[in-house]
């Protein structure tokens, strides 16, 4: 029913994205991305939990909570306007305006997003010449979605994106539409799952009522950027925004019926790939980390029992030494808070083809030492654990803590 | 009032210590140390709070809480004993019988400790021929507190002990006398602070009834052990253990008076020196990293403020660094929880000679780049934060995140 496609925030009927080099810290690559919707569009976001909040979140923030439409997203990578004070709210402020101006819209309709350094403002100038030379630039076509989302990197490896399309009844009553959504990501230092996590942007041509727009948002982040983490630092710029057209022609969404559960569920797997190939992309990182816990007595217990894992400093060097002490596992998963029979559970490796039973009965068990070696060699590392409670479920991603993460990051500014 | 002297667990009166290399893990090396006293003794102790419990912490805190009298702890170093199920217990049960019979005490006066790698089983023979050879040599010098405080380490590159003197009226009324408190600790991977972390036994000849002997431990673990981080993972096997003989001949502490506050401080002192000693000698670190909050809100809100900066990657890694990137900990604050203003807040890095104020005002200061380069360099990096909130204070101990850490535990086990 949901198919995958190509692209990313360009998919949907009725977006644009540019981009450019403002250097504004790098030089020699781009760093300025814009979205634009001709169309005025519904949207829906989740902003960082940090008490320090960037001012481009505080901005953004105001916006969406006022349930006002919104047609423009600019974001600058390389400085992240955080802990600038007035100053940066003012940069804001004027960004806006200026892009107001040059699209010919409100400034309210103006979101605004800024990755990178902690501290240094950013010159309004080039911000300025930035966002007028990519009004100009504006285009519909695939490869300027890639091309947005090359310019919002920062230690990251890859670019990210990831769309879907789905058939919803159509408006006029004549059998379906085709249905897009897709979005783009960055991020890979300072993650950790606290509301949203990184920048993230996802655009749909779905027609969908402000309500339903703002439920599902927040129904599939906790399942799925928020079970990612790199590096437990939660970021002071964290910034998810949903933007809905409504040019796909589908009857629109206005209650919590079929069509709704197949938006969600575009909209999960549009989250979920976008944040797996984040912790995947994690500063350094050289394998993926997955881990599942099932049969939980709670959802929540699941989620953090999953999270303690992925986010243990001594499970993530394992991974990356591929060395099967899984004593480091069950640890993680002793001092995650939730309450748990030790003597009960069972604790596995997941490879591609074979599996690893590491604890049961209470006790590590006699496992093949070559095998789990094998498996450990694979770029994508699966554990679960069958907590033997209940029926709940969750699973949460993150990648091994390697020597380049330590480089990378002991020198990040120069 | 407090006097630091030399030694550790044998400075106090009626302990003796004894080692020996049992080859239960390691070889070419000690790895079993013994205390003794003759003198049963009062004992108060804190353990892990992972869900998960290694065999001799569960030994231990059977014993801990029935309030009986001990005698002798016995440590192992290279296995843990952990995730061992019934045959762990039952290596717990038979090492405590032994070392009853060849020491000629009850078997509930016998405490056990382990540390090292989980899930294997420690070899019986080799535990009751390494009690057994450390019985015959039991010693009360400081060498013999020295050699087991060596013998228990794991990753340690430094032992670690520290004793104080200080004077109380003594038992007949006539003056004053000496009383000595001692520990040792080991510890430098798997360090978090909950409850206690890691194993550490300290020793007293003050006699001190045993409701205030537990009072005072519980009293200065969480400003001390507690307070520090050196990879966010909180061990199964954390023991912390304080024996009394009393036989310093001062008169019995049996209320909360001067000479109760001044054994607190005693036992607080060392408790610190051996916790920051700990924090220090962290798996791979370079600098001690040292973080204090004060004009909190509350106690609890300063201490989780000042673990928050300690355990978090990115500014672990920028101390590694000597990267004055002080945004990072402005985050750390800002994820940690407690909720503060950050327009008001001051962040400080206070060198030996000279302090640089990063950030104050709602925003990063232009700070002197090359005087924070020079604080940085220094061996200990100290930074403070003024909340301007209340009068609660806090400080936490952790240490740098190094290609090293990376090294030492991708490949742990081998």
């Amino acid at each position: 029913m949901i198919r995958k496609i190509s692209g990313g925030v360009t998919a949907a009927k009725g977006f644009k994205a540019a981009c450019c080099a403002a250097g504004i810290k790098y030089q020699g690559r781009t760093d300025m991305a814009m979205l634009f919707s001709e169309t005025p569009c519904a949207v829906a976001g989740t902003f960082t939990s940090n008490r320090v909040k960037a001012a481009p979140v505080i901005w953004d923030r105001d916006i969406v909570e006022s349930g006002c439409p919104v047609q423009a997203v600019v974001v600058n990578a390389g400085i992240a306007n955080a802990a600038t004070g007035k100053a940066g709210l003012d940069l804001c402020k004027a960004t806006a305006e200026h892009t107001a101006k040059v699209l010919g819209i409100p400034a309210s309709a103006v979101l605004l997003g800024s990755t990178g350094v902690i501290g240094p403002n950013i010159p309004l100038d080039r911000i300025s010449a930035g966002v007028t030379a990519m009004a100009g630039t504006l285009s519909d076509t695939r490869e300027a979605g890639t091309a947005a989302s090359k310019a919002i990197m920062t230690t990251d490896t890859v670019n990210k994106e990831f769309a879907v399309a789905f058939d919803l009844p159509a408006a006029d009553g004549n059998g379906t539409v085709q249905v897009r959504l897709g979005g783009m990501s960055k991020g890979s230092g300072m993650i950790h799952p606290n509301m949203c996590t990184m920048l993230g942007y996802i655009t749909t041509d779905c027609a969908i009522s402000r309500d339903l727009l703002v439920k599902a948002l927040r129904g599939v982040v906790p399942d799925t950027f928020n079970m990612i983490t790199v590096d437990g630092d939660t970021s002071t710029n964290d910034t998810l925004l949903l933007l809905a057209s409504g040019l796909a022609g589908n009857r629109q969404i206005s209650e919590e019926d079929e069509s709704y559960s197949l938006f969600r569920e575009a909209l999960f797997s549009v989250c979920r790939d976008l944040a797996v190939l984040m912790a995947s992309d994690g500063e350094g990182a050289t394998h993926l980390l997955e881990m599942r816990v099932f049969h939980a007595d709670t959802k929540e217990n699941a989620r953090t029992l999953a999270r303690s894992v992925v986010g243990s400093s001594l499970v993530k060097a394992m991974v990356y030494g591929r060395d099967a002490n899984c004593g480091r596992i069950l640890c993680a998963l002793g001092y995650a808070g939730p309450d748990f029979d030790p003597a009960v559970i069972e604790l596995t490796l997941r490879g591609e083809k074979e599996s690893v039973c590491f604890y049961k009965d209470g006790r590590v068990q006699d496992f093949d030492e070559e095998k789990a070696a094998a498996i450990l060699a694979e770029k994508e590392v699966r554990f679960s654990c069958d907590m033997k409670m209940g029926e709940a479920e969750a699973t949460a991603w993150g990648c091994d803590l390697t020597h380049d993460y330590v480089t990378i990051n002991g020198d990040y500014r120069s």
